[in-house]
């Protein structure tokens, strides 16, 4: 009987995803499922657990980069909470942005990421993934926070000019996001950011408030119209499922987010961006960031695969380098993220600044000639378009 | 005796600074006096002229790198008006500094000053001069600036959070200064960073304040220790001449001010640094700050002399372009002058931007070997030290 039990668990298993985990705890449920029901009924058991209703996010703890920061048996024995249901949700998607990435770049000989796990002495902690000075990518950085804490001031400050209604001034929170930026070498492959995250905050009369944020957006230094097109179709795509409002909506502000405001310029062609989301309730909330992070690797991985053996030269290169300096304003000049960060005591600034390239070009009174490629791209910026 | 006047004339200027200019306005005094006395009393004149009293900064207006915002003759005629003592001194340290940076330049076949007088929509202008991309200097920016306006609202927020009292919301300001960068090529040449401002403030009942502020500091790639002394021991003789207390004081505030926070290190090894000077009198804190000022060139380009030529390894440029990186940080995250610049309306954001380097670089968690030269410049940019 014993060794019928392992086959099935081991069938159902093959069944599931490629690599899939199941807890000492799960297993023993199946168990106790195989006993009353016989080997008769593998096919529909396996069904059930994988067809009838959604695949979980930890059964994909066996490819995650590392161990999460709260430890996999909480994780699963507290499965219906969201601060839960959101680490296991960004442990995976970390996991195969990461792989997707690290395929292209292995397939042309290049590097694998560097994985760090770290502590917060404060609380919670994070694992990031770097690959730098790779073939195809410059530097690629892949970030999963769990962090729990005492909001410093200026947040506090930030989250009421927002509309947030909280008393006192000393408010716990805890906040987990997975955070991804990712710079090519070759100036034809865009770069991309994603970033999915919840908050939860409980102010001095106990009372929680919660909400998500998020968006992925892209950075091309060239524009090639089709590739801007396959990016926001795939976001819609994604939003539609959820809303048809919600893909306008997160696109304009997308658009507004990512202003360099002192030049008049936005960063890149845009995306989508949301934050504080809160409705119509938590399980819908996550639901639709599911679908939006599950989105990143359709709507970027393609143009990387269309691009990285694009022929370049030393112009294009500069132009790229330049560009580059831009986005290092708007990191560290208007992102609040960057700012939370580096604001939060016991910040670990390596896994901010993650999101900066490798290299970066600042000239005095640079502009492009006038019908150049180059100042083809920078009419978008200034003026930014709809592409579906 | 025309001919006698004009050869006294051509005598008095040949006894002043190489290239001084005198407005009809002088000239014709100068004329009655020389009518009065005879030419047997020009050598006394003379001296009584620049030795005796101060020499005036606007007599050097015609070594002055474009045309003064204000109209030069404003300037002359409102001589007393510390507006316009101000915008004569920066006028002379901008042309000091660019003809002593471009002379190491030259010297070794480079580049000149690009130079860009700008005008602002809402008031005022400046003058950006700047070396990019030349033999000794990969880019160096000298620039003034002259503004006037209604202070942005963060801006009054940020000065009253100083302790300034200032009723309204809607405050005229004007501001002057001179403000430098430069990044020299090799990276045995330290980076050195001056700044001198004035600022009036008029408040909804018409009162005004005003203050001085600025600083000179020194950023360096590897620590030569001599060098470092030289610095601080120039900068101190300035400040000395103003009172003992002054450049301990300044030396400590440099050091807190030019605080990359997030990696808990210093810019650089400090110099000095002050800000909402406004004791003992006007005339005395415009005398410490010219005093300050002139002492740019002195404390700075023998060190251009001393290192223009050393050799350098590519591991040794990879490092001055990390810290290039660090340099990017603190100029875009904290520095007050950059953010003023960059929030005000209408700012001239090349102008402000020229501090940034050509070209800088970031690393995933990059650390200098133990005991190497690269660490033994860490060590001191985390523990600030006394130099003199």
């Amino acid at each position: 009987m014993s060794r019928l039990y392992s086959q099935c668990v081991r069938t159902v298993v093959r069944l599931g995803t490629a690599r899939l985990a199941y807890t000492s705890v799960r297993i023993r449920q199946n168990r106790f499922c195989f006993k009353l029901l016989g080997s008769g009924v593998i096919c529909q058991f396996s069904l059930f657990n994988f067809g009838g209703t959604k695949k979980l996010d930890l059964d994909s703890s066996d490819t995650w980069m590392a161990a999460p920061i709260t430890d996999l048996e909480h994780l699963k024995e507290h499965r219906d909470d969201m601060k839960c249901q959101v680490e296991a949700l960004i442990m995976r998607i970390q996991a195969e942005v990461c792989q997707a990435l690290e395929k292209e770049e292995l397939e042309e000989g290049g590097k694998k990421f560097q994985i760090d796990r770290w502590l917060r002495e404060q609380g919670g902690g994070g694992i990031t993934c770097v690959l730098q000075d790779g073939t195809v990518f410059e530097k690629a950085g892949v970030n999963v926070s769990v962090v729990t804490g005492i909001l410093p001031p200026n947040a506090v400050q930030q989250m009421r000019a927002r509309g947030k209604k909280m008393k006192g001034e000393s408010l716990k929170f805890f906040a987990a996001g997975v955070s991804s930026v990712v710079h090519p070498r070759n100036p034809h492959v865009p770069t991309v950011h994603f970033n999915y995250r919840y908050f939860e905050v409980e102010d001095e009369d106990g009372e929680k408030q919660w909400w998500f944020g998020g968006g992925t957006d892209l950075t091309p230094y060239y524009l090639v119209e089709a590739d801007v097109i396959h990016f926001h179709k795939t976001l819609k795509k994604a939003c539609d499922q959820h809303g048809k409002q919600l893909y306008p909506k997160y696109k304009k502000w997308c658009d507004d987010y990512f202003s360099v405001a002192h030049r008049g310029e936005r960063r890149g062609v845009g995306g989508i961006f949301f934050d504080d989301v809160d409705e119509p309730s938590q399980a819908k909330c996550f639901e639709f960031v599911k679908t939006c992070a599950d989105s990143v690797v359709s709507s970027y991985v393609p143009l990387v695969q269309k691009h990285k053996k694009d022929g370049y030269s030393y112009a294009e290169r500069q132009w790229q380098l330049l560009r580059r300096g831009r986005y290092v304003e708007f990191n560290l000049i208007y992102d609040r993220g960057t700012k939370f960060g580096l604001y939060t005591p016991g910040a670990r600034y390596e896994s901010i600044l993650m999101s900066l390239p490798l290299i970066a070009r600042w000239e005095y009174m640079h502009a492009p000639e006038p019908g150049s490629k180059e100042a083809k791209l920078t009419e978008v910026l200034k003026k930014p378009q709809d592409w579906v």
